[in-house]
């Protein structure tokens, strides 16, 4: 359990920004924002950490970091990776990843301490800092490490061991120790974060003292909410501290009781926290989640700190890394799996203009690297098979599947489902203004894996579709996609004819055979926003190079993530297994976003022309 | 008069189009456009001459080119440019400028051949053939004037000698003279255009014995309609042509009566075209015009092949220099003075992605070039003093120029303000969408040089504010652009404190002092539209880095356009420099272009504070 101690090596901590990582396009203002993530539309798009903490401490604004370690497995990593995503939400300035000298740290493995940090900054879009421990360690090997994490866009580094507010316990002396730190700083530290400590006095003493002999930087309180009895036993043996009597008194009679301790630990938190805040000499907190959420989140939400901001700076969600933070176009087909699509791109060298571009010139990934572990599905085959079938009976089987993922209605065994291989993401909020009509299409074998209505001019602020800074307005064209039998697309195209040159289309099946109205390889944007003394910003495309890579992925998934949840040669694989050889991926676009959208006009003629009579082969006179 | 007379050097005539001055960006389509211009929009960005030519034809879409000389004075040159802009209204495939041998033809005179024909692709935006006689030339002097016709954007290059339908008089003979035009178009050549003739069977049998000896490209009949008597005589002398008895019978007896004679021509050109035309052996027409409109625009007209397409590719007229086609965003600044744009860029060797982008890398070209001819008054001085004030009172006097050229009226001297120094073109169509409140402002010294209205989602067809490809939606911000005194400049600031931040400001005067409420240097997109299968498109921007360089050169027309009118020390010299030195130029962007728009109300908050009796100084209680 030594990992999942903070600072459980009694390590230096002192984190230093690595400037040259950083890629900031010329031209921009040097403006902060408030927020973690740095919104391509906010003027403020600087890469630097201790830039981005100054003005917000210069602006008085107080922030908040989390400290995670890395887990030991695969599936815990997975968990992990969901909670960047929602303590994230609540806006703080850094997460950082402990090293962990016994999870070979600086590997390629799924639960490596490098491997975390570069999920949490590629994946996540969190401003990260990886720790090294930089004791007993070659410098050969240290250049290695640090090499490995510029190139994965880690350019935060918090170079260990150090930081106890009492002194290390190895230290020679306090005033050693001191000494020691201000060598630190003085070789270019950004700034300082402390071990843990019980009472706010500690920590004020230590910075008076660091100040005294004229250390200037940053110097954050880690601060550590007791979450039960086992753990704080733990970190006293570990880390050589000792707990105050005023502490021990409250907790011995109550170390059984974990709900007990946890509520303690979060008062406690809470008036410790508020003493450093009042004091004036604290800009912001830094706390040892222990990989929980619970606890933090609370004292966060009683000081005020946690703010989630439903405002989005572009309709996904904006890559920490600092060469795709001017990354502002994507492909709409990667919508429910950003994941995938960030994976599949990682190599690109090329955002010109923060544009996304055409996608001929930059190599789409290979397909066959999706299983990479953070894009494997979060459930279990047996809860993947209780969702989707352990047997299915005929391709309606899958039509209800589809269904019941949209009305969010049990299936038939009562159990919800709640994903489809298709999404990473949980269904978009917006989805809730097609659900009715998406109901309806899938019932009847149109099988939609992503759709968004359309909107003509929304304020930028709207809860529900609105993105970027206030002020603005936002747009988009209606587009649906779906999967459906080569009977209903040869109706389709019938009907599609009807809709020309509104609706474009591009009609697709496994094999490639390709069937579009579109007059050439353009993109077709269907999300844009206007804003304020702001160039244009079309942050989603339809794009038909990018569809062909898009269509072999959508085809896999029915094999790699559904088909395979059955044995060989069974019938339920064998349905899946049609599905994939002989049903169509189509997108559709309705161009005219002012009008209403046309798109379940065009479906609904669809249906109407396979159920019509089949028409008579002379022209129109009935013979008797 | 020689080099009034098309061929009158009676040199060989065909064409070849140099495709390595051209540069297509990558992925685009090669469809084709039916227009001579060719717009970003369009999906046909071909560069080759011979392409488009290929494609109308096929299409079974007649079309029509025309030939111009170079003029002999600089006002020549001035009035044949604005006879480029009529003319290539009416939709020609391309126009050719003939080589002036005794005019210095490839030199930097404002009237070579070299800089006419320049000056038509790079300011006019047609596609040009640049003609140049290679017979008694050195191959040195030939790749020299070669190099430079690249260098200005010239692809198309006519190499003469020959072409006669009949045998060029200096041949051997018709067979050897079939022989060496066959040996021209195996070396190359795309097409043929032959020299004038007055029946249709001559050229139809040329066509039919230059396709017996194998020469397969296009041969174009050259049309001359007769437009008086002496031209047609200088010709017949020059190129040994022999007119028909059925011509010569009927003009001897009108011969002193110009108006019958050319009536008679464009009877006579119409009816040997319509002849061609309907043989099937003739896609197209290449008209010999004289320089002169009336004429050709008849035939043209009678034909059906002169058709005036309002339709605009973007909201300036797109260059047809090669490299500049590919341009689709410009600042708003010039949009009354779209040739000095285009001067001041032409050396950029930046588009990216079609993008102007930020000013702040290119280099605008100097300020004090602006005096090349093509930016200079069309009017004569004199004309100018009518319409600007042989004497001007006050600044009052000033703002009623203003005031005559937006509301059309003449002065009290009875003249029409016709231009104004910061304005190449006539007010834009949409102008008159704002005339009523322009008036009101000018009338009181808010002299506006610039403004469009909003616009929220028309369609893109609409004659006055439309532009683009057909099924798209344009959109506009509200922009409004003046000089204006300090005071006013003082009562505006307050003024715009009310809407920040709906309301974007720049606010400089000649000594650069610049106010402005723009959260950084981005520039705000001000005119966008939205296409079927497209990506957004935002032609006008403004960008606060080109502004300081415009605003360098609306000041400046102030004293060298206006004031250097008047005697040095003169009281009217006086006011205009008064104004040049104090006068602010302030340009507002109302954000919200889906609500009314607001500048106006600015501008009348701004008076009426102006107008409002000076505050009390206490707060608010009157003493008595």
């Amino acid at each position: 359990m030594v990992n999942q101690v903070p600072r459980g090596d009694g390590s230096w901590q002192s984190c230093k920004s690595d400037s040259s990582g950083a890629s900031n396009s010329g031209g921009e203002s040097s403006k902060e924002s408030s927020r973690c993530s740095t919104p391509v539309l906010d003027a403020d798009r600087s890469d630097r950490l201790r830039d981005k903490m100054r003005r917000r401490t210069e602006s008085g604004d107080r922030w908040f970091s989390l400290e995670f370690f890395p887990p030991r497995t695969a599936s815990g990593a997975v968990n992990l990776i969901s909670r960047f995503d929602r303590m994230g939400s609540g806006g703080p300035l850094f997460i950082d990843i402990t090293w962990h000298p016994a999870g070979d740290p600086g590997s390629d493995k799924e639960t490596s301490s490098m491997m975390i940090a570069s999920t949490a900054v590629n994946y996540c879009g969190l401003e990260s800092i990886l720790h090294l421990t930089c004791c007993n360690q070659t410098n050969v090997k240290i250049t290695g490490h640090l090499t490995k994490a510029k190139h994965l866009g880690l350019k935060n580094i918090m170079a260990l061991r150090g930081g106890y507010p009492t002194g290390h316990p190895e230290a020679e002396s306090y005033e050693e120790d001191l000494r020691r730190l201000k060598e630190k700083v003085d070789a270019g530290a950004d700034f300082v974060i402390t071990q843990l400590f019980f009472r706010a006095d500690t920590f004020l003493k230590f910075l008076d003292d660091c100040r005294a002999i004229g250390i200037t930087c940053p110097i954050l309180p880690g601060i550590f909410p007791i979450q039960g009895y086992q753990s704080l036993r733990q970190l006293v043996k570990l880390s050589k501290l000792e707990v105050p009597e005023e502490i021990t008194s409250v907790i011995e009679p109550i170390k059984d009781n974990d709900a007990a301790i946890r509520n303690y630990g979060i008062q406690q938190a809470v008036e410790m926290c508020r003493v450093l805040l009042d004091s004036g000499m604290v800009p912001g907190l830094h706390f040892y989640t222990l990989n929980r959420e619970v606890a933090t989140m609370e004292v966060l939400r009683q000081l005020g700190l946690w703010i989630e901001d439903p405002r989005r700076p572009l309709p996904w969600a904006v890559s920490a890394h600092p060469k795709r933070k001017v990354e502002d176009v994507r492909p709409i087909f990667w919508a429910s799996r950003p994941k995938s699509y960030i994976y599949r791109t990682q190599d690109w060298d090329d955002f010109p203009n923060g544009r996304w571009g055409h996608s001929s010139s930059p190599a789409f990934g290979e397909l066959n690297d999706y299983y990479l572990f953070y894009l494997k599905s979060k459930s279990s085959k047996d809860a993947l098979l209780q969702m989707w079938g352990e047997e299915l009976m005929n391709e309606d089987s899958v039509y209800q599947v589809f269904t019941c993922y949209i009305t969010g209605k049990p299936n038939h065994k009562g159990h919800k489902v709640i994903c489809l291989p298709w999404n990473d993401e949980p269904l978009a909020p917006e989805t809730n203004l097609l659900k009715d009509e998406l109901e309806k299409v899938n019932r009847r074998g149109v099988l939609t894996i992503n759709s968004q209505p359309n909107i003509n001019g929304k304020p930028s602020t709207d809860p529900v579709v609105g993105w970027g800074p206030a002020g603005g307005y936002v747009f988009q064209k209606a587009y649906l996609e779906f999967f459906t039998s080569s009977e209903n697309v040869n109706a389709l195209l019938k009907v599609l004819k009807k809709y020309e040159p509104r609706v474009n289309y591009h009609i697709v099946n496994v094999h490639g055979r390709n069937l579009t109205n579109a007059p050439d390889m353009q993109p077709n944007a269907v999300t844009w926003g206007i804003f304020p003394g702001r160039e244009i910003v079309q942050p989603t495309v339809v794009d038909p190079d990018s569809f062909m890579y898009w269509k072999d992925e959508a085809f896999a998934l029915w094999i790699e993530q559904w088909a395979k949840l059955y044995e060989d040669e069974s019938p339920s694989r064998m349905i899946i297994k049609y599905i994939h050889d002989n049903y169509f991926l189509v997108n559709l676009v309705d161009n005219d976003f002012p009008l209403e959208n046309c798109l379940w006009q065009v479906i609904n003629d669809m249906f109407e022309l396979l159920d019509a009579p089949p028409e008579p082969l002379n022209d129109g006179t009935v013979s008797e």
